[in-house]
Formats: structure tokens, sequence, C-alpha cells
């Protein structure tokens, strides 16, 4: 099993505008070959700060007419707050607080041997990097820029961690890159 | 003849920490099949901004370490500066300040029928897309993240301007991404 941040971002590094707006995402051509059906299928449970499920709840019309629904997820879905949250009922979300490497043993029991994937923000992707556990990177890198707003890695990577494993062009609107993180000097506190 | 943004970013969209360090850069598995000498074969003039001059001033010892030469270009060079700045000898570089605009007839003429390289930074990159005077922004991203820094284009794209061309996978340290920048409703002020 994996935890694998899989998201969208501008070429200059940003997930949405400093008002958490995603126009400049839906305003691009839609993937050519898109690789969402593969991940999804393979992923356990789902982690997201408290920004990202604001805006799913704030947007469930716009989320039920691309999917179906207005959360279209299946799977055991932590969300890191310290605000109280609105449960979406049917949905099996659980509202959480404090350090990633205290719930990652229930974050992992809960996928139950299949990925994990942390839907964003930027910040919480790096409290994984930072606890070493997170194992890839998956972006689908729009042909955007912002010049502003939210950040997709707000991290100073360790030199020698991030790997490029593969490139995919999916058509005018896409490029998705791919990128393992290797452990090697990672603290050995959690076996996974 | 096009416009071309050939630069290095990391995966967050930095050219360099806030204090224009590029050990990041140099710290990667050097490019596989790296499109550089095809790149500097078809360019007939430079442009740079004046941080990016005098980062080749400074570090004229690891940039001839790297390629025999302090300034290892024979082509004219155009410096947006407002400060004064150092020539180096045997070099064509021509100190600029102002509209980029009003400068473009010159380089274009430098390059006689060739392509220009906007080498850095991204603010200048931006002033050409702004001026509608940008055809590609070529890509090498790289396997690292600085999360603070000198930002790759400080700018929000028009809707429809930006389009993904290609993709190459250059091996564990590098992907690159060319982007065509199309046109459509920019000034006729200046036909190329």
């Amino acid at each position: 099993m994996k935890t694998q941040y899989y998201t969208a971002t501008t070429l200059d590094g940003f997930l949405a505008t400093p008002d958490d707006s995603l126009e400049w995402l839906f305003a691009l051509p839609k993937p050519e070959g898109n690789t969402y059906a593969d991940l999804i299928a393979n992923i356990g449970a789902l982690v997201m700060g408290s920004a990202t499920y604001e805006w799913v709840l704030a947007h469930s019309g716009e989320v039920e007419a691309e999917t179906g629904s207005s959360w279209p997820y299946q799977q055991p879905t932590f969300v890191f707050s310290t605000r109280e949250q609105k449960l979406i009922p049917g949905a099996d979300i659980r509202i959480v607080q404090g350090d990633v490497r205290q719930h990652f043993p229930d974050i992992k029991s809960a996928a139950s041997n299949k990925n994990i994937w942390i839907v964003g923000g930027g910040d919480l992707a790096g409290q994984f990097y930072d606890a070493h556990l997170l194992d890839e990177l998956i972006l689908h890198v729009g042909a955007a820029t912002l010049g502003t707003g939210k950040p997709l890695f707000p991290r100073l990577s360790q030199r020698g961690t991030l790997h490029i494993t593969s490139v995919h062009h999916h058509g005018p609107g896409f490029a998705e890159i791919r990128v393992e993180v290797k452990r090697e000097g990672a603290e050995e506190w959690e076996s996974k």
C-alpha cells in the first residue's frame, strides 16, 4: 500500500486562487486518458484538510453534476480539521485533529491494504512528507498559471528524496508527472 | 522565429531560493537527453533580467567549469537592468531599460530570423507574455520543491492562451513540459 498525493496543479505550483477558486481547472480542456479511474479503484481511504472538505460541501452542485453524487467516495475519509464540520448523511467521514503520525495507524487500518489518497491541501501533504509517510506525488499539471494562491507543496524537499518516475501527456490541458518519495534516512518509528 | 522562455523550475514553480541559490538544481541527477544543444543552435539572441545576469557574473567559476567559458554565449544578449552592470570583455552584451515592447524590434533584428531565448527571471518572461511577445515556455521541471523563492512565472494566465504541446521524461531528475502560448486576441501592434 502507498500513500499518494494526487492533485491538479498549475504550471507555477498552485492548487487554487487565494480564495480557493478552482475556476482555472474547470476552464481547461478535459484531460485525455485521465488515470483517475485507475487511481480510485486502488484507494482504500481518503485524507483531506478542512479547506478541501469545505470546498466539496460548498460546491455540492458542481460535484454532483460532474460525478453523479454530491459525495462521490465510498471509502472512509479522514478530515483533518480543528473547526466543527457538517457531516454528509451516508458518507463515512471521520473528523480528526493533530499530528498525522498519531492518526496514521487508523488511516492505514481503514484502507485495509489499499492505497491512501491525500486529496489536499498542500500543507497536509507536506505533513505526511515531513513524517516520512508520503510515497508518491501524482501531479496533473494544468496549462495555466495563477501567480499567487494556495501552494501545491509548501516544503523544502530534502536532497535525493524525490524521483520522477513517469510523465504523460494528457492533451493540450494537462501533463502528468509521477514522483516517487524515497525514505532513506527516514526514522523507523512506523513500519509500513 | 519564436520567443522562448526556456528554464528549469522546481515542481512547485520556483526558479531559485529567495537569495537566488540554484543549489537545488545542481543537486539533481543530470537530465537524460537534454534538449539544450538543439535549443541553443536555433537561438539568435538572449534576453535576461539583472538578477540572472548578476548570477552569471557571480558564479563565473561554476559557469566556466560547466561550459568551458565564463560567458558561454556567442549571441547578442540584452540585459534589462536599471542598475549599472559590469560588462564581460568580448561578449556582446547590451544593457537596456524599460518596456520590453520598445526594445523588441532591436532584439528581433539582433536575432536575425533565429529564435529569442528569455533566460529569466520569471517577471521578465511575464512582461513578454503581457506584451503578447512570448511564443513558448520550455520548462525543465526538476524533482525538488522549495516552498518559497523566485517565482517561475508570476502571472495569472489568460484563459485559453496556454497549450501543452509535449512532455518528455529526462530521467529521475527532470520532466520537460513544452507550452505553446496562443495569441488570439493579442493586440496587433507588432507584426512578427
